[in-house]
């Protein structure tokens, strides 16, 4: 049972920055705070931050939040609220929901930051009513989350929604993860900027559109720059984009393919900065995909768009504080 | 509540063959029947066919099944037991399952064949006691079954397990499904025997060999003579093959790194008639898989064979029966 007027605390701690949210029971934001991750001090620093900028959104608002919720970028273990692994945070084995619960005095739900979203999304954004969606974030990496049948998937160990590597190219370019030919190592913001120094130091010529804006410098070239270059007509620039555009179509087939859903949702920071990208993906997932499984999907926008972390996190608070099992919600099938 | 002693009857029906079993509470198959699909016949006779195939089982058993399961290759709807669509039978809008419930006298439920058999395989075969799979079956097609978090999968218009259609090579070859790069137009049978054909056609000298077993007609060959002729060395079917393999083990790993199964089931006639399929891919996903998600996985082929599919058939009609949705058994998470 949640009651009206309980608000709960929600965390977004990625690698570069650290949201943080007073979220009521409809999921909306009453009062947020951004603060830059400094990933260099630690653990200790960044967890004494989030202590302190929760406490401070306490006193301004007056409010007495009941819980908090954090997605993580990492693997973490929601039983513990235990943070195993975190690449972009440099973290291993850091007990956060403890030091968050003890520091704060409230209970405090442990996620990963990509299924965090999924969740906001699903029930406050573009998949609100739907009880099967797929969302795909794109980012500097790329994430998702899978909904089926009203529930969230979660996997043998909890890691079900890697979705950026899934294979598009089996004779594909290397990724991060060692695999070749993943969705990310094709889409994915890092891709499509390695992508795009990697031409510009073969054919400097052809990528002096490129280049300049990076002030000549080919390790400043990022997506931003990649797609100025390609809506001015620099055609390297637009062929990469391409390529990112075939390969997140190729990963969405698959997903609609496999799993059926009513929805697929796209955000993150590349997809909010080449919104063509949705129709791109609309289309041709509606001609690629097998008939049956196309005919009932919407392709969408992340309706949260930056907010989908924090909403999410801190509605899984709610569901956990009202005994729920956060990760089983009520069937919410279409 | 599902008795002990109940009898129920399972029926696969396949583009050429129907098999009819009757099978206990435990999952075995007591007496089962095999006909030949006579596709040209249509619905009608076929559904007699199956209806006197019952009747004579009955007979002859002196059992009293309960019910009836039947799983068909294609689009059903189990909730009116209609088929809407099965290509390999020419079936459009076929209400089977009301045809055989008013002649059998008993009630019958209707699924799709391959979800059939990854009930079977999950509750009776190489997943049992395990609430996250994913089952592959590789035959002249490719299709799969998902169970995530003790739930199989339906996705929301009930075709979720497309799995022979996920891309795994976007600048491939032509699927049947008109869309490219497929894993089923790498590595299911007819695409096997289709890259086979066009080999020996173009380099009848390098395709002596497959041809000579065709009896000089290319035509004439198929999955099990590119098998044979790689078993002896012929370095085109070989490569052949190779392929597949690599295309199975780029859409395992996709589907590794998706949902996070504990096991993956390998089954069908193309894994049956190559069996060291199963190490490779067990090898290349455990190498390319994201390492959290490698780690729990166990790569197993399927234990019923050919029977998965009457056995689940007939489990799925007895958990009907026993008053339970067939689609939402109790949790069976790990």
């Amino acid at each position: 049972m949640i009651y009206e007027d309980t608000l709960t605390v929600g965390v977004d701690l990625g690698g570069t920055k650290i949201e943080v949210a007073l979220v009521d029971a409809t999921g909306s934001v009453l009062m947020r705070r951004r603060l830059a991750t400094r990933v260099g001090e630690g653990p200790v620093v960044i967890q004494s931050e989030i202590i302190e900028t929760v406490m401070d959104l306490r006193n301004r608002s007056g409010a007495k939040p009941a819980a908090l919720g954090i997605g993580v970028a990492g693997q973490v273990d929601p039983v513990t609220g235990t943070v195993h692994f975190a690449n972009n945070l440099g973290w291993r084995e850091v007990p956060i929901g403890r030091v968050l619960g003890d520091a704060l005095g409230m209970p405090v739900f442990v996620t990963n930051d990509v299924r965090a979203a999924t969740w906001g999304e699903w029930l406050y954004g573009a998949g609100r009513g739907c009880g099967d969606i797929v969302c795909l974030f794109v980012g500097t990496g790329i994430g998702g989350g899978i909904v089926s049948g009203g529930r969230m998937l979660a996997g043998c160990s909890n890691t079900a929604g890697e979705l950026g590597h899934i294979t598009v190219d089996l004779n594909g370019p290397r990724c991060n993860c060692g695999n070749r030919g993943c969705m990310e190592a094709l889409a994915g913001g890092w891709a499509i900027a390695r992508r795009a120094r990697e031409s510009v130091e073969n054919d400097p010529v052809a990528g002096a559109s490129m280049l300049r804006k990076a002030g000549g410098h080919t390790e400043g070239i990022n997506t931003r720059i990649v797609s100025e270059a390609a809506a001015e007509g620099d055609p390297v620039a637009a062929g990469i984009l391409e390529t990112a555009a075939r390969a997140l179509a190729a990963g969405a087939v698959g997903l609609v393919n496999a799993f059926n859903p009513g929805r697929l949702i796209l955000g993150g920071g590349v997809i909010e900065g080449l919104p063509w990208l949705v129709d791109r993906i609309d289309e041709e997932v509606h001609r690629r995909a097998l008939a049956v499984a196309g005919a009932p999907l919407q392709v969408l926008p992340s309706q949260l768009g930056n907010d989908a972390g924090v909403i999410g996190a801190a509605i899984m608070a709610m569901r956990l504080l009202a005994g729920e099992d956060p990760e089983e919600p009520e069937n919410r099938r279409q």
